[in-house]
């Protein structure tokens, strides 16, 4: 199922060379359906400070809450309206490679530029499975592995990475595991990206990091830019770093969620089985806001603390 | 659902100006899959020789044995690859509201130009309920509706195009009714194309319509370019219509199928209840291959006739 | 994907001695979804009143307006609560080949007793084209063939029929095109059921019908039991008549919603594109009941005229 | 979507009082579609050797490599074929809390017994999300609550299991944390199937567990069912370890794949990304079998070790 024509084609080269990388969010209209203007605007507001690429239905843009064919949609979507401007990199991942290869090959067919690729969570399976699993989905185009054993139940360990790497679609690996890992792959030539925000800094600088995939700069997309790219920061690093404790004190994105609905991005719906961060965390969001300046921030309305009614979560969708 | 950023968003006065739209092949793999290389071809062909616009999975097309999300994906690609040279029109229409509702609002989503929109077929339904139908729909974006009793048996009567037509959506009408209808609905300034391709050259020049949405202009874009805007052309449409015969003694796409097989332009492979016409018809396609002219057609290999044997018939797709 | 366990495993002879199959309604919840109490209580009276069979999800049951996995649910569960006491029928057929088996597959997976099996409508094909359709899904269980050309836009011609006859599982033709074509088939020791309400008395007494797969008996079980099982009866036949001919005055099932839900045993809720008959037309139902006597009819509560504002329709689902 | 007519409609207490419950293998047929045939001799050799009950589409069963409709269309196959037999408990649960209310409705409406659910694996979510995930799909019917941390990364705490235990059909944990974990439910009179073959025989005998639900037991069923049934049997429990240990030496259902289609009982297909046991193991398996009694093992052919070409490994599914 091939295509030539597909006018984006890209090589993991061009994908390896991104610094910063949004796992973005996807908002939700009041019955649950997705909200593209809220999302158009988010992706508007990344692009204006610099995200050189999203993530499309990641674990931050709750893909593992849409059924397969919003989730192609929202690639093509994407492409369509950002192409030209940002990498779109769709999590066409799976646990079931069935999914995996009939998702990512209808992704790379509407025109994105690189998969995001899971290792088979909560199903788990051998080194020489997750060997199968990855290699039948590399020959389809430039690919992320991405390894969260906090997520997934199992790591990924450097030997499946390192059998794979020859693949010349293989970009690299988002790690979350920490930056000793990182630098044990950077040092065998393997592009990666750090999964911790809280760690990104030092990975870029310290251990060989090509850059972050990032759930924070969905919030602070310019300061994630300098973070990025501007040189060691630990004065800046420090300065978000209660903020970023903020968003990960519950499973990502929850707390994500919740802030964008207070700085008046997006509408106040969560799907199950996500439920808001409670009112006193949502005070002291505005508090972080204010201390690091909301003009970092992405919006223009004032940052607001909701009550719990206004909050609409939806369980059929 | 609606997107402001869609970068080809489409008024109905450009597609009203259309007059070639071609009702493009899906070509197939031997496991029944899409065949992208061989369908972006077959796009491209259609491009260099002036076709404005594509319906894609068309009643042509064979729309109605994809699953939606094939059918959304394949908007999708035509859109990515080709949505800058040509005007991408997705065939989001059928018999279920719900279903037409879901993959209109997609198919938007990810660029589409227009819809083209069939009434209720086999379900059918009340003067009132094709109504609520089309309004249903028409909300969402450009939209060309589709009239032909013989597939669908209920003809969509005229009132019922009057009420819808002032909608701003409303782009027009393929009318299959006949040119008797076309002259009827065209004196009231409601653009047709004709469905029909025996009819379409008098109903261009003779009866109103403003062009065709055509079957045999996927083997002979040219010719049909040359029929829709050069002028009255008596001669080359007498010419025309041994294949225009030949295309539709069987329900079509049967006919298209097998040519553009014969052609070398796709593979001989069938998606049930779709079968090959017979030798006999196959010996006789070769010849007014010939009679025409082989460079009129779309690919440069010889034409030839193909055997029982080569073709693929495939059920579970 | 064939099982030697299902418990109603059902020869074609079995299916072939029902004389009165009823088309049932599927009826809904506000939000769309199924309202299985109120089908099962349908089923239910259906059971009551000597009803033999019944088809799930057929035209009558919009089963061009479900999902399949709606479709197939809908089937298992009438197997699972019904099962013992009247043979279940799903309509697994479609204008798709794919869809045709897949759907059938599962329907015999889950203990359906029978198919019933459509020709391609609207998409169409050739007479080889047909045969190989229903060659296809013949050889997984009892089927049905339907031919109602008013809806299909192609009549399936004798000489199909007869070519397909000869499969152990064939087990007959519900026939809309006429008594004559009854007579026809009949006499070659073909089954038959009336596939016209209007019709069935004579089919049944006098062109050589096994019996009728009705729509009518939706609403007055016992009656049509009488006119299948008590012999010739002219009378009766003509007093249901007014009946008949109301229920039909828009494409079925719009009179037939109408009824039920003026009955009080469904809820007014429609999908699209499916509306309720005009007030004059529900003031005349009311009338026919009180002319035929309410105790006839399902149900017991008084028929009542519901009001524009009563009824729900919905587009989503 | 209620339905009062189900014909097993089965309480809380009729779930609790199972001891032996089988997380059912799923075999597939060389294209990758389920093996029926296979499947039902499997369940009647359960049946046969005294368990009451199975999981269908657990972990085990694969259910996160199925689509839904064919998780669906086989709980409702099960429930046909043997729901007078045995208590059929659909794995309806998901991360996604929209897909396990969908999928836990259909499961109730083709006749499940029971639920099982998990927590939102890979997503996870905060404490409250938690009890509104699973409060969402307990009202549906008996529900058992699954909690298996090392795969779904994320332990449900006693906490939540309290506050979700007061609804009626909450029937209660399959618990994989370890037989404290087991006594400290138990001793809160909460009903506790150990979920670890390993440790059930204490868990049954020392920690106040009811039973278990099995994997081992797919193999070995009568042991299985002497183990929970018969009394303390250390003997046995000891003499059945080399067979677990082997078992779980990778992830499960690696090891059932491999021991069950060298038993002669499933087809050696294999849906990746699970793939075979080397041949060491597969030897080693043999070996094990004759050291416990090939008359103990499910099926009557002779243990054999398959090579590497006799498995088939399928990818698009």
């Amino acid at each position: 199922m091939r295509s030539l024509e597909v006018k984006n084609r890209t090589s993991a080269s061009e994908i390896q060379c991104l610094r910063l990388i949004t796992a973005i969010k996807t908002p939700y209209l009041p019955d649950g359906r997705f909200d593209l203007e809220a999302y158009d605007s988010l992706v508007h507001m990344q692009i204006l400070n610099g995200v050189e690429g999203v993530i499309v239905g990641g674990t931050t843009g709750e893909g593992h809450l849409m059924s397969w064919d919003e989730h192609v949609m929202l690639i093509a979507h994407t492409v369509n309206c950002f192409g030209s401007s940002i990498k779109v990199i769709g999590n066409t991942g799976s646990n079931s490679t069935g999914e995996a290869v009939h998702a990512t090959e209808q992704g790379f067919a509407v025109g994105m530029h690189a998969a995001l690729h899971i290792n088979p969570y909560y199903g788990k399976t051998s080194m020489q499975g997750l060997i199968s699993h990855f290699e039948t989905v590399l020959s389809m185009g430039p690919t992320i592995i991405y390894n969260v054993p906090s997520r997934t139940g199992q790591d990924i360990p450097p030997q499946v990475i390192h059998e794979i790497s020859h693949d010349a679609n293989m970009a690299g690996v988002k790690e979350c595991v920490g930056n000793d890992r990182v630098k044990d792959h950077a040092d065998k030539g393997i592009v990666i990206w750090s999964g911790n925000d809280n760690e990104c800094h030092d990975a870029r600088w310290g251990y060989g990091a090509t850059g972050v995939i990032s759930v924070t700069s969905n919030l602070v997309p310019g300061l994630f830019h300098k973070l990025m790219f501007d040189g060691k920061n630990p004065l800046l690093n420090e300065k978000l770093m209660p903020l970023i404790d903020w968003l990960f004190c519950e499973p990502n994105p929850i707390g994500l969620n919740t802030a964008l609905a207070q700085l008046g991005v997006i509408r106040p719906v969560f799907r199950l089985p996500y439920v808001p961060l409670p009112l006193a965390k949502r005070v002291e969001f505005v508090k972080i806001v204010q201390s690091i300046g909301r003009e970092f921030f992405v919006g223009d309305k004032d940052v607001q603390v909701l009550d719990d009614d206004d909050f609409l979560l939806v369980g059929r969708y």
